[in-house]
This record gives C-alpha cells, structure tokens and sequence, in this order.
C-alpha cells in the first residue's frame, strides 16, 4: 500500500482515472497476461508525456519504485510488480492519444499505449502496416522495450529496426523529458539515443511516443511445409530458397514433431497435414509474400513457389524429403496454434534463445542427446525462427510429475540450457524478450564486468531513480 | 612534430612499419579523399585490435589526441587531423586479418580495415554482398562511424541495419576491449553497445572489427527514368511505384535538371537519353532488383517495370510527364556522374541533408525562391534519395565569382540553408556523413542542451580521452 500523502499527491497531477488503489482494480495489473504474478502498491495510470513526467519526477524524489507497464504480454516478469507490494505499477493503457499517420513517409506517430493489433487495423485501410508479427497483442511501448521480432523477422527486421524516434521520460528528479521523435530515416547528428531505450525493460526511460516505419501490407501470399531429409539439409534448404526467392521470403520457421502434436491434440479442429497422419521430425513452414495484387501475365505466388520447390527438389543438394504448398491460414494455423499448444500438454519451462542460424539444429540436437540423462521427465517441444536464429526452446514435464512447478528443478534446467545455449554455442539466453526479473540472473552471470559497469553508468547518468523490473545499476 | 620518446614509445608497441613521422609518408594521411587538409603529429597504423589497445591507452595516458582514421573519403572532416600538428592519426589501413565468411549465417566476421570494394569482390563468387551502395570506396571502420546509407537504403537500409556486431577499444588509461562482436540477429539481452559506437565519428570509441549482415546478390536489375508532371506529382509516383513493386524497388533516385546538365557537360562520352536533348526539371531514376536468376515463365523485370508504369501511366492521379525503361548501367552511369559533374561546374559548397520523405521537394522549391535574392551567383544543383528523404543538396558558384572559397560567405550559405531545413522543416543537417569538425557548429546549435549534456556525460563513462574529430565533451 502506498502512502496516503502520496496516493494524495499522485491523483492530484492525474486526476481521479489516473490512479487507482482498491485490491480488485489492481488485480489485471498484477497478472501478466501469460505468466506471473505480483503485488502493486498502486497503478498510475498517466495519459500524456507530461503526466509521466510529473508523476516520474515524485516517485523518484520520494524513492517509489515504478514498474511500467504497457501490453504486459511478455514471459521474463518484465512488466509485474515483484511479491513485495511496495512497487508502483505505471501503465501505457491510457497513452493513446497521439495517432499521426504520415503517408508519403510511410511512418506512423502514436503513443505507446496502442496496441499492435488496434495500429494495424486503422493502418489497414491505407494499404499499409506495422510489420511485426507476434503471437501475442502487445502495446507500443512493450513492443519497443522488448525489441520484438516474431515471425516475419527475415523479411522486415525487429521493432529497432522499424524504429524511427521516440519520445522518453526518463527517471531523474525532473521527469526529464527527451524529445527524440525524429521522423527522419536517414539522420546522424550525434549520438542515437533512442537505440538505449529499445531493447532495455525499460530501465533507462519510460518510453511515451513512438515514430514508427511502416510497409506496405503484402496483398498475395503462398506458403508451404517443407520436410528436410535430416539436420544437416535445413541450412542448404534455408540457403536454396534465400538465393531463390531474396526478398519474396518474408518466414522461415521450423516445428518439432513434438510441438506439432501438442498442437494437433489441443486444436482438434486443425487437420494433420501430413502423409497417414505421421508428423515429420521437423517441418518447415515457408512463406513468400509480396505487396502488390495479381497482375495479368504475371504468375501467381503458388506457382513460383511451386516452381522453386521442384527446383530444389531436383538439385544435387536434394535436401528436401517432402514438399508441398498449402492455404496460407491453414498453414499458419498449426504454426500458431504450437505456443498454446505445448503450454497445455504439461508444465511449461519456456526459453527464448537464439543462436548463428547453422547452429540452431546442432543446438537441438545436442539437447536430445544430453537432456533425457539428466531431466528424464522432460519434452523437448521446440519451434522457431530459423530464419533469423530465434527458439523457442519449450520443455514440457507431466502436469503430475513430482518436479513440475518445482522452483529448484526449474533453475537447474534454465541453468543448464542457459550454459550450453551461452557457453558452448555462443547463442543469446533472450532473442526476444529482454531482460525483467526471470532472466536477471542470466544477465548477472554472463555479461562481461567491463560491459554491466557501463551499464550501471549510463543508468546512473540517465535514470537514476528505480526504475522497471530489470537491474542494470 | 612528436615528441621522439612518445614515438620511440610508440615503434615499441607497434613495430617499424607502424608508426610513420617523415614529413612525405604522413602527406597522404593528411589529406581527405575529396577535400580537407591537415598536419598530423604522426601516424600510426596497429594491425590488431590488442595493438590498438595498446596505443590507445599509452596515448590517453600522455595526452595525446588521436584521430581515427579509416578511408577518409568522407565529406565534414571527420578523419583528418587540424591544422595544430598535434593530432595523431590512427589509421586502420592494417586492420584487415580477419575475413571470416559464415555463409549459413549470411554474416562476415572482418577487420574495420577492409575496403568495400574488397569486400564485395570476396564475396561475389558466394553470391552474397554488403548492401550499402556508394559512390566513394571507404573502408568498413568508417563506414560505421559515419552509419553510409547510400542509394538502395530503401531496400536494404544503412549501415546500422546492417551491423550485427562490434569490437571496440575504448579511450581510457586501459584501452579498454569491448567484445560487442555477437553473429547473432536477435539478442535483447541489456544495452546495445554497438549502437552507440555506429555514427558518431569515431569519439566515443574505435572500431576495430565488425560482423556485418550480407543479402543475396541481385541477379536482375531494371531501370528507368520517370518524369513527373511537376513537384506535387513526386509522392505519388513513390507511393504508386512501393505499392505495386514492393520489396523489388531498390532504388528511386532524384535528379535536378542543374545537377544532369553538369554531369553531362563533365562527362561528354554520357548519351543524353532525353527527348530532342531536352533535359526534365526534376528525373527520377527507379531500380527494380530481385536476387534470383531469370526463370522460365517468369515476365523478365523489364516487362514488370513496364507493366507497372503503364498502370500509373493510366491511373487516375496521372503523375507522369515521361517516363521509359532503359539499360541499367547507363542510366546509373549518369546519376553516378552527377557528383563529379557539379563539383567540376564551379565552386562546391555540399550539403547531406534529409528530410521527411513528403518535404523533399518543399525544401528544394524554397530554396529555389529564395537563395537567388541572398546569393545571387548560387547555382543549386541538387539531387538524392528521394525514397528515403536524403537530399544532396549541392551549391555551386562560378570558380571566378568573388565569393569562391570565401570561408565567411560559405559560412553565411550554410547557416541560411540548415536553418531552414532544421528550423522550418525539421530535416536533418547530417543524413549519412556525421559530424566532423565541418559539421561541429551546427551539432553544438541544434542539438537541445540536455542531449548535449548527456552526449559529454557517456562520452566521459566511455572514453575520456581526446579522440576523433567531433566533440561531443
């Protein structure tokens, strides 16, 4: 609970909406929308920059932790308050005010608050998008904090990379507002602050405003399952159809034979797409897409997709086992369906890691082969993003297994997969999901000294005050 | 002049061939590619990144002021020393060990020597480049401190887009390593260090090796010249052509008629490919690209390009005066020539400039209607990128005009035109070329006080001493 003098103070700068106290208006606060849980001294809820600012400025004069908060979709407790109730949750849910559509630059300014889902619908009528793709329905603001990718990653890049400007409180005793909202594509005139703030759990600054890069939005798309003939032929295959297809591509995503299955029995609505019913040990999915509609004497994109499989199919390499192209949504519909179905068919321990795209399988591999000894009980039901290098490493024990839900067990785990994915094969323990506090130990441990006292730093330089879920001071 | 113990010192930690002092083997270290002159109190050319470590951190401990040095082919004296004769220049010429090619990964691991023009011959055989497109050759080091975007930045994006990884030596007493040089695509775990070293002319750190993205090679290219019925016509030739071509544009290119009539004149061997040699107010040259080899049943690029420009030929908008498909290497020789052709027309002033997409040719039309009043002997012969808002705008004045190399007036010029398309248009006074000492008084006037203060302060946590041509302490 928070202060009365304080709660006071706070709902005299946002007004009676801006902040709430009771228990069971707290309670969707503290609840991230997938995992976790936690206890909220109280929600601030501020509906412009100036407003974040104001209340900034207080809690860090008055030592009030603050945690913002924005979709709240993530999977590493970035955006809850932790159990002790004394953090102050600050959403984005009312930081939708600005929504400035520049067309001719194809860019987009709005507040942090919208979310993605919202964004591209309204974008839709102008035949154009915000190109990332995710499973969830993030805001803006988590969206930039986290650094998504998601899907289409290989063809349009992460959220930095469609990232033209944004505007940033920061945490100091002032509420420091920086006005970074560039809409330039093209700009270097000193340091690219923004590029701090995206990324970073924010930690560095609460970020109020974004200028976002637009596409624009694909009006055909064929995709296909390829099956390779083993491992070792998923690069080739990856190889083969970039230098066929370049810029076409727009997915790239492998599924296990565990993953499919857990998602074949959870949806029994989707069909099994594979020869009597028996799922490959690894599916492609591939998609190519592009922006402009049929046009007379112009294949369509089945047919040169078509046309590229065989090609392949007939190359030396002959990498592929079986190929063959589908109804996009039918397709993507098992893709989509692979996160909520591993999560229903036990406890889920899920890893968000990435590594060179020609080590993704021999990572896998040397998983099968080491996990089973030491965690007899777990799955392995991984999918991803071979495209860009992206896992979703997915372990999976028995709901009634006696270590399901077991806190040591489930550090051991991340401990190990941690170490092999970090140690042995250079890969990143968060492609996608940042910091918040589930990965701070594995920030702890396997950022260099030199690099976390930088860190520290420039967290001492810009935002001093206690801010967000991860600890880079 | 050195002080001969620093360059006994100095030969100790780099060898003979690392350190030059004769007054003829430091001439060409002195001089930019294109313009600038200097006097350099030595060069040193380490091999190693332990070797620049080494120097770095002898010369911060004795005060002696560094000026990294990588192609020098820049534009704002960014890479040359002043006229003091203090300055050491620390030339990554050497810097070229490391060629790693990951070919899965679509990645290469290289020393900040390497050449661009090296670099892309390498990989050729692979079928693989490093997509950024100049006109100058400068070498990868550089190319990172200044963040190049170049004219297939609508495709492919600038360098930082580009840049996957970093080493760094810092200016500090240790000359401090920072190993940033992950192969990894996604990877959100903390600050994104490299950022911070990509565009900000070599103060806050040197590069000394990279790993950078590559793209598949295009393997069919067309192009053509599209003239626009008049200014407002512009956009919406852009958006008609992105949203009917796509990922395929790889070019649209903006060319003043002042700034062709030069090339031409320079360049007699260049067909003039206009009607009865007429020569439009303003051309556009678009590129289609795609990365795969012709296929059969597949409508070659050119027919695509001229099905395309039928369709907007027809469209209601009607945003063309002219336009025809013609052979790609003669329409890039032309707009390749044009920077040579208005530096050989008279006295250059140049501006790297960027803007909003949608305020390109506003700017330019103010310009047009006002600078003949102020400087009536200015000729503007602009061109640029028009997909992505940079604007060569370049000024040019009879070399036996009276205010020809008349630092006051050039002075007087550039304040006029960066506060117009700073204050007025909210453009940029540094697209793709930094800051530099030429670009230095225009950072320090634009620039908001508390970015600058933060700039001094991350400077300070990251490299205290007096290193690279532009201030920001």
């Amino acid at each position: 609970m928070l202060e009365s003098r304080h709660v006071e103070a706070l709902r005299l700068l946002l007004g009676e909406k801006g902040i709430l106290t009771a228990a069971p208006d707290l309670a969707s606060y503290e609840t991230g929308a997938r995992y976790d849980r936690g206890q909220a001294a109280a929600v601030l809820r501020p509906g412009s920059t100036e407003e974040v600012s104001a209340v900034v400025a207080y809690c860090v004069r008055h030592g009030i932790p603050l945690i913002p908060q924005s979709g709240n979709t993530g999977l590493v407790s970035g955006s809850t308050p932790d159990m002790s109730g004394r953090e102050v949750v600050l959403s984005l849910d009312r930081m939708t005010d600005g929504f400035a559509l520049d067309i001719d630059n194809r860019s987009l300014r709005a507040g942090a608050g919208w979310r993605l889902s919202d964004v591209n619908r309204r974008l839709e009528e102008h035949g154009l998008f915000f190109p990332i793709d995710l499973g969830a329905d993030p805001r803006l603001g988590g969206m930039l904090a986290t650094n998504t990718g998601g899907s289409r990653f290989l063809k349009y890049g992460d959220v930095r990379r469609n990232t033209l400007g944004l505007t940033v409180v920061l945490a100091d005793e002032a509420g420091t507002i920086l006005h970074l909202a560039s809409d330039l594509r093209k700009n270097n005139t000193g340091v690219d602050w923004k590029q701090i703030f995206i990324g970073t759990s924010g930690a560095f600054g609460i970020i109020t405003e974004c200028v976002l890069n637009l596409e624009p939005l694909p009006r055909q798309v064929a995709t296909a399952y390829l099956v390779p003939r083993g491992d070792a032929e998923v690069m080739p295959l990856l190889r083969a159809m970039e230098e066929r297809l370049g810029s076409y591509l727009s997915a790239f995503e492998g599924m296990s034979a565990n993953a499919i299955s857990a998602a074949l029995n959870h949806v029994p609505s989707l069909r099994n797409p594979f020869e009597r019913g028996e799922v490959p040990a690894y599916v492609i999915l591939a998609e190519v897409s592009r922006s402009w509609a049929p046009r007379e004497g112009e294949q369509s994109l089945d047919q040169v997709l078509e046309a590229v499989l065989a090609e392949i199919w007939e190359s030396e390499a002959a990498p592929l086992a079986d190929a063959f192209v589908g109804p996009a949504h039918e397709m993507w519909a098992l893709r989509h369906a692979l996160s909520e179905g591993v999560k229903h068919s036990g406890r889920l321990i899920a890893f968000d890691l990435s590594f060179r795209r020609g080590d993704i399988m021999g990572f896998c591999a040397r998983m099968r082969a080491e996990l089973p000894a030491l965690f007899p009980t777990v799955r392995i039901c991984d999918f991803g993003h071979v495209g860009d290098g992206g896992v979703h490493f997915n372990l999976v024990v028995p709901k009634d297994d006696i270590v399901a839900g077991d806190a040591d067990f489930e550090r051991r785990l991340r401990d190990f997969v941690f170490k092999v994915a970090v140690e042995d094969f250079n890969g990143s323990f968060s492609a996608e999901h940042a910091i918040g506090r589930k990965n701070q130990p594995y920030y702890d441990l396997y950022t260099a000294r030199n690099i976390r006292d930088l860190a520290a730093g420039l967290k001492a330089l810009l935002s001093p005050g206690a801010l967000g879920a991860a600890r880079f001071g």
